[in-house]
């Protein structure tokens, strides 16, 4: 019997914030928790990153991951929206990498090829097979955390052995 | 007399983030420290992001700064840049605000006007009144330092008081 890995999935984000923890083994994939860290708009920026950064710590030190997988999200031309995804992101990466997981960065077709077998796949899709893949009973919600978990199960497909 | 209040300046970049410390005694300023982290591009991204907050955390407590200016770049179209440096910002935003330092962010602008009295001041006078306010004797370098250090002063004009 395969010892099982656990996986965590990060979508980055100012505002919301999405993860995932998802458990492998041999081929077989189940969900452990997901969530979404919130922090409004109202705060000052340094607390808002602040609060990032702890509660994806809180994540890592509570379910043990030994990896991560997150997305490198494509803003077109939004510089606004890039500089404030970057903040949120470093402060994520900050945790994983003071918590020693390995972290795999993966574009959006990628996570699409992974989780439903194209690179081109919609949004509904995406969530339909992150809930057939792990087992669940309905749509993880909000977006933020179905997006983490994708990216969760893409880093298996990327890094992890898949035992048949 | 006046107690002397310690003041960081952070010029953020993933490739360098600039740091400049220094000390406002009444109306007078004076430079305490200042440096760049260079992180080099052969390294995994949230290694990179680590070793800044890293340093910036030990500069934090070396000099017990009790707030931070720093600047809100403007990118233009860049979007690979602000994304770049906005994870670089995050990771050092989050090291000043575990210290619980207070931080303003001013713009390119606000920085020119607060050290030349022009906010579209080139370069070179920014550097030479950098230079003139903290009596230093040459010329801080890198770039990313003296920039630090004059988000360090921008912030004793919007944030300290200056008694003449």
């Amino acid at each position: 019997m395969d010892a099982a890995r656990i996986i965590l999935g990060i979508d980055p984000g100012l505002a919301h914030t999405g993860w995932g923890v998802i458990e492998q083994c041999g081929s077989r994939l189940g969900c452990v928790a997901y969530g979404c860290v919130a922090t409004p708009a109202s705060q000052p920026l340094a607390e808002r990153l602040l609060k990032i950064h702890h509660q994806v710590g809180a994540v890592i030190e509570r379910f043990r991951p030994t990896c991560v997988g997150i997305e490198t999200v494509w803003f077109g031309n939004n510089v606004t929206a890039a500089f404030a995804t970057g903040q949120a992101r470093g402060a994520a990466l900050v945790a994983c990498a003071e918590m020693g997981l390995s972290v795999g960065e993966y574009s959006p077709s990628q996570i699409k090829l992974a989780v439903v077998g194209e690179g081109t796949a919609e949004k509904e899709q995406v969530q339909y097979m992150v809930r057939h893949l792990l087992g669940l009973s309905r749509d993880p919600e909000p977006d933020h955390a179905a997006d983490a978990l994708a990216a969760a199960i893409c880093h298996t497909t990327h890094e992890g052995k898949v035992f048949a």
